[in-house]
């Protein structure tokens, strides 16, 4: 049996992308292993506006238990009710260098695109540390994350050696990173990633109305300009889709082969992905609709996973303060 | 009524120089004012072996006990007692550029003596964060610190302002620093400050043996090579620790009279200076021997003040988390 521990940044609606690169493994994977999912608002806050950050959690909340994430078979919690993870954070800050925080492929290209350059907000250079605090607190073995996301886990692994060393013992746990087999979903647009901010994403939340207008939007093959044309599968979004969703796979085989042949139109295409995925989308919705129905419900259970991750995260702070000697008291 | 934040680092005994810079200030403040003094350990960890950090936390206690420092009417507490502490640094790293932190003349003197250069551990590099949540999650106004801590003020106060900023209002508070007036001790070698480190001080837990040591190779004027010349003061250890410690000034007045018109040797004066430096630290040594005969009483005195610390720590921070939308369960 792994730990996993996994999340997202509520910053926005989680969407399709989120579901296909981790929200479905995490379905899968609840009922074999312990899993913890955190809102991770804390690390949200180092480049977003905190009411922007308050109003998602909630939702991500619902996006959650909407996919089919369990309460009874996972933790999940808000990132800022453990406030073991501050602390840990700060004691992993001695163990890494800036030199090394600035190497991160991952947040060198975060600071890239988000324009910081050197006014990169201190937190925002370190939220790797807070990473590897998070991972360790609940001594996870497996983190569900993009392929781009592995130099945090690196990163992580590096500060366990660097305290296991110190501590003379094992005290922290290494972890693997889980990176989806199928890879990432392509955004609406075409571009590589779908993201909230990119603005080329599909909620898991969409309406019927907005998921017509998504499919409608969505990128194909630029040069099948006449349905008898024989057209571009690779690349082509719509395609990428109904791989990912629609689960007759030989009909979307032959679908793919007319396509490449020609005289398969985008609408026909198109029209089978909207099905297929207000079949997938349909009752995400009203789950979602029925859990936020009832708020309280939703913050009590966001409550008591906090308080069960506390309980494990204050266990490992324990150890790691003993290390560094700061069991004063016994 | 001011409420004043101190403390020190728990690297090595209490010295001269701390007394001189600080420990006297504390003593004669702690009537009036309502004053926290925090035993440093989390920000020794940022460049201190583990075992040699707590190995002085005790020490550190006994010492401000020595000297007069009461815990009716001061708090005292071990930083790593008061974990909110920690979750405010990391809140304010969201204030603080990477830019900031490097361009802080402090940290860069620090960087540049203990050789760290781009190898400096990011805990480093932020305790100066660190110390803007120390200095705020008591609403210190006063902080008691050598000339060339201003820096660290400032950097507080920015974070303070950019703070209230985003809140809207006077949540945290600024603080002066309080830079004592006599400037600071020279090192038994004559170097313009005492420190561990630097091989220089007088601990006030000095043995007899140790202070008579101590005197007999201060610097004092290399070139008064004979009774009969004419010496010089300004830049003589002895006499500047004379100044700060012989309470009899008319007498040190004369006596430096004496020495600049020549046929007062340096034996003459060290013999005064060790007398002096004798009273005043028989009873601290007294003191000190006969608290650290409890130590259990002294670590009872640490806990409460641990609990005293946190109360007032937590009721900051939660101001703090209802800013930032962190208050999910009111």
């Amino acid at each position: 049996m792994e730990t996993i521990l996994t999340g997202d940044r509520p910053t926005g609606p989680l969407h399709l992308g989120h579901y296909v690169g981790s929200l479905r493994n995490r379905v899968a994977l609840q009922s074999q292993h312990r899993q913890f999912v955190m809102i991770a608002d804390l690390q949200a806050l180092t480049d977003t506006d905190a009411a922007k950050v308050r109003a998602n959690v909630l939702e991500a909340a619902y996006d959650y238990l909407a996919v089919g994430i369990d309460p009874a078979q996972s933790t999940i919690f808000i990132q800022s009710q453990v406030p073991e993870l501050a602390e840990l954070t700060l004691h992993y800050l001695n163990l890494v260098s800036l030199a090394r925080l600035e190497r991160n492929p991952t947040v060198k290209e975060e600071i890239r695109q988000r324009g910081f350059e050197r006014d990169v907000p201190a937190g925002f250079l370190t939220y790797p540390v807070s990473q590897a605090a998070d991972i360790t607190a609940f001594k996870a073995t497996l983190v569900p994350v993009g392929a781009d996301q592995q130099p945090m886990i690196e990163q992580t692994n590096e500060i366990v050696r660097r305290f296991n060393a110190m501590a003379g013992k094992m005290v922290l746990v290494e972890c693997a990173a889980l990176i989806p087999d199928q890879g990432r979903l392509p955004g609406l647009d075409g571009g590589a990633k779908m993201g909230k901010s990119l603005g080329n994403a599909l909620a898991l939340s969409a309406s019927p109305e907005e998921l017509r207008a998504a499919v409608k939007r969505m990128y194909t093959d630029r040069n099948h300009l006449r349905v008898e044309d024989p057209g571009q599968v690779e690349g082509n979004v719509a395609f990428a889709y109904l791989d990912a969703f629609d689960p007759d796979v030989a009909a979307v085989a032959a679908l793919k082969d007319h396509y490449r042949r020609g005289g398969l139109g985008d609408t026909t295409v198109k029209e089978r992905l909207e099905k297929v995925l207000a079949a997938f989308l349909d009752p995400i919705r009203a789950r979602r609709e029925s859990v936020a129905r009832n708020p309280g419900a939703v913050r009590d259970m966001l409550r008591d996973g906090g308080v069960r991750a506390r309980a494990v995260a204050a266990q490992t702070l324990g150890e790691v303060r003993e290390v560094l000697g700061l069991d004063y008291f016994g």
